[in-house]
């Protein structure tokens, strides 16, 4: 009998809350703060990816993201997460979330620097910040202010959402000993780290995921990037590229995390801390999986008769001038771009001073 | 008139809401699924930390962490931080919390190695995890599950609570030059590493914080290592040793948040997820904290004519069998050392093959 009483009560009680939901909802008048209306507001939010479904360890990631925040919020927020071409194809979340004709998306800021050539930063930059670095600059070096300013004019809320760890420097078919080695050679490499060894003379070629391996395999390509040994050794290039190279282009590549503005803006105080702390732990435990998972791969991968190497410093310093280059003609025709381009990499130089004593002098001695 | 209709309709709700509290809170009876009855369960948790009242970064984070579980749980958890000395001494809080005369605390495990040598293996160990491969042995690697079963003995259950970053070797007044400057050093150094140290010679003392600069001065001390530069800094030992060496000792120092078993179990899952949740979000904000305030005052040390060395190899190649003289000895004496241990030693080497190729090579690419 008790139970049944506790539970007519507690009918009554959602209720009671969602009466007050539809009453309460408008945005101009907040309610007072010893009473929050917003409190037991149910809310479905429609969350688009960039990825496959269950693609691991970031499909993954997001799909616990979603659930977690269901516990938390006792149900009071329903996140539906739906994989790339679901709703929308995986470069299309971006558009669909600042019309609302989707509430949110996982993906990565770089996909979208057409929109804005400054969004590239906020994934990261050859020769730049680590995942810890990264998280620094985002939450305590003003890099989530210019985050947020270069959003809202596109009506989206980023959060952080995740980092791959230092992404390797590709698969090569031959050794690359010197500049001349990297003329014409036609390698599979997007974004920054691609504009900027297309300086080198490299030709970057862009392709579908389901088309690097053939083209590998085929000749049609020299060396193609990925991301580091846990997703790498999936694709099977180790068969047919036997040089394994450290990474520049890609140190910390943070995911993100962004809600149409209008639909955030809607929930109440107490959800939207829920958002920002189920991201908060989103994105280290990302980084922590990825560490798992790259030192269980590159066990596997060291048994392919693969040779792991660095480039050498000639081309890294190359490459590190080239960088300079592209950062400044950007800056040239992006005043958004200069602005997040002189915040980031003043950080990165006081930041990597530290790294460089603290993490990479333990690394050397360990 | 709306708005006085809204409070009404509230403060019955949450009237109600404690009234299931009230008849539903029996351990043994669980609710059923549908029916969430511990949903609104208020409780109050005091919890005692090991640092002083707003010490930084480390006291910060945990008032901060009180404040967002308040906020996220709708004021159904409210956490009282009391500083050391408040309710329990710096250390007392183990105990107190063991036997429920508080009902959590942060600390690190290694100050209760008293209680178990294998309690030094849960904040870290010389030469071992980074604070991020820490993150992963904990998380994935098998770390957590070792954790809570020892844990529990006591009653306790245990959660990631930060991480300081990498720890430096030390402020000493001489350079270190060969193993020999080692013999009959005075040092404060405390754990593992001044185990280790013992081992090369150096004499460890233990001080109590506020008598660690005075010694120095006075040539009562010869070196001591204290945390990184945004600490160290405060201390002042620049001023009195002007040789700050790289660290070895404590890589990636995990602090603990704890909390009485038998208040914990009464949470429920909602709750829970809120506190675990909230642990891994002050876990990683603390390590990038520490980041950003150690490249700061990095900054300000080297204006203070500090000169930065690492350990000859030497030294680092004794110190490393050292460390595993003094492990196979704990492991002899104890075998909750031993299965901590062989866990945590087996992830470190698996995932410094890693790292060395990760995190190692791009830093030293940059």
């Amino acid at each position: 009998m008790k139970n049944r009483r506790e539970f007519i009560k507690k009918t009554a009680l959602v209720t009671a809350g969602s009466t007050l939901f539809l009453a309460g909802c408008s945005d101009s008048s907040p309610p007072t703060k010893s009473v929050n209306i917003n409190k037991n507001r149910k809310t479905r939010i429609s969350l688009a990816t960039s990825w496959p479904a269950n693609f691991p360890i970031m499909g993954e990631g997001i799909s616990r993201f979603a659930k977690r925040v269901g516990v938390i919020s006792g149900g009071s927020i329903k996140i539906k997460v739906h994989p790339k071409n679901e709703l929308v194809p995986a470069f299309g979340v971006f558009d669909a979330t600042s019309v609302g004709a989707i509430d949110a998306y996982h993906s990565a800021s770089y996909f979208y620097k057409g929109k804005n050539e400054a969004f590239n930063l906020f994934t990261g930059f050859p020769f730049g910040l680590t995942a810890t670095e990264m998280n620094a600059w985002i939450d305590f070096g003003g890099g989530m202010e210019i985050w947020r300013e270069l959003y809202a004019k596109h009506n989206l809320v980023p959060f952080k959402g995740g980092n791959t760890d230092v992404q390797m420097g590709g698969w090569f078919k031959k050794e690359i000993n010197t500049l001349e080695d990297l003329k014409g050679l036609k390698m599979r490499i997007p974004g920054l780290g691609g504009e900027v060894f297309a300086k080198l003379g490299v030709k970057p070629i862009l392709l579908p995921p389901g088309e690097i391996f053939v083209s590998l395999e085929r000749n049609m390509l020299d060396a193609t990037e990925w991301l580091g040994p846990s997703l790498d050794i999936k694709m099977g290039f180790a068969k047919v590229a036997k040089n394994y190279y450290t990474g520049w282009h890609e140190p910390g590549s943070m995911l993100s995390l962004v809600f149409n503005k209008k639909k955030f803006d809607k929930l109440s105080d107490e959800q939207k801390m829920m958002i920002e702390m189920a991201s908060n732990e989103l994105n280290s435990t990302m980084a922590t999986e990825f560490q798992y998972e790259n030192a269980k791969a590159l066990k596997e991968i060291k048994k392919l008769d693969v040779t792991i190497r660095s480039f050498p410093k000639e081309i890294m310093e190359k490459a590190r001038l080239a960088m300079m280059e592209v950062a400044k003609e950007k800056s040239a025709k992006s005043a958004d771009f200069k602005l997040a381009w002189e915040s980031a990499y003043a950080f990165m130089e006081e930041n990597r001073a530290w790294s460089d004593i603290g993490m990479r002098a333990y690394l050397e001695a360990r």
